[in-house]
């Protein structure tokens, strides 16, 4: 029984960490500043998003994606809607809905951000999926 | 020295492993048959596609949503592009992007799906995320 509520309790510090990790990137980025998910993210990240028509594979290559994204973007809100994390020892899933909602409209996504943790203790993230919900009934 | 090559043999394998389990799941599918993906996937099981309004979570609601595809499935031959496995030693995320073929059209996805090894030995689907490419573009 200890044993089970340390690995709990464990479980719910590691998702809070994770989830606060992701959040502090994406406040960032809706401020128009990427740097929060390119520190976030390891050297062989794989990404895919929307935009782009094969997957992309690469922190260099994620940099010069982002790039364009530099000042360009304004959130004014964001609810992160049920994240739930599935984690083992070096490794954890983060899968929630995003609202962002900018003026009167409101983008609605899924994201899946699959998190490492690093030699130096540090979790990375080296997988990221944004689609749309429902993209075909808008 | 031979602890990398055998740390990459290793890799090499798992990869194999998973890329070997996606397929049977996805050829099962495409003949209509959800049950590869079903018996893949572990209790705990959340799941994004492009038609679902929010994330769906565990394997009873998997199984509910896909009986409609019982029969109702038929590709005529797929191309899984790209696969790329990123593994620690309990867990492994395949990506790839899927080209599925019926007749003259062809569906353009990517897919995330993250197994985790579980107590019996078994690799088990713990995340699934298939979007859209470009659904704006179409």
């Amino acid at each position: 029984m200890a044993g089970s509520v340390y690995a709990q309790t464990n479980t719910e510090e590691l998702s809070a960490t994770i989830i606060a990790l992701e959040k502090a990137a994406l406040e960032k980025w809706n401020q128009g500043d990427p740097s929060g998910y390119l520190d976030l993210s390891a050297e062989d990240v794989t990404y895919f998003d929307p935009s782009l028509e094969q997957r992309m594979d690469g922190l260099e290559n994620l940099r010069s994606y982002y790039e364009p994204a530099k000042g360009n973007i304004s959130v004014d809100r964001y609810e992160m809607v049920n994240p739930e994390v599935t984690a083992v020892n070096e490794m954890a899933v983060l899968t929630f809905n995003l609202f962002s909602y900018i003026g009167n409209d409101v983008s609605k996504w899924n994201c899946t951000e699959v998190y490492r943790l690093e030699c130096d203790g540090q979790w990375k993230i080296v997988h990221t999926h944004w689609s749309i919900i429902q993209p075909d009934i808008k």
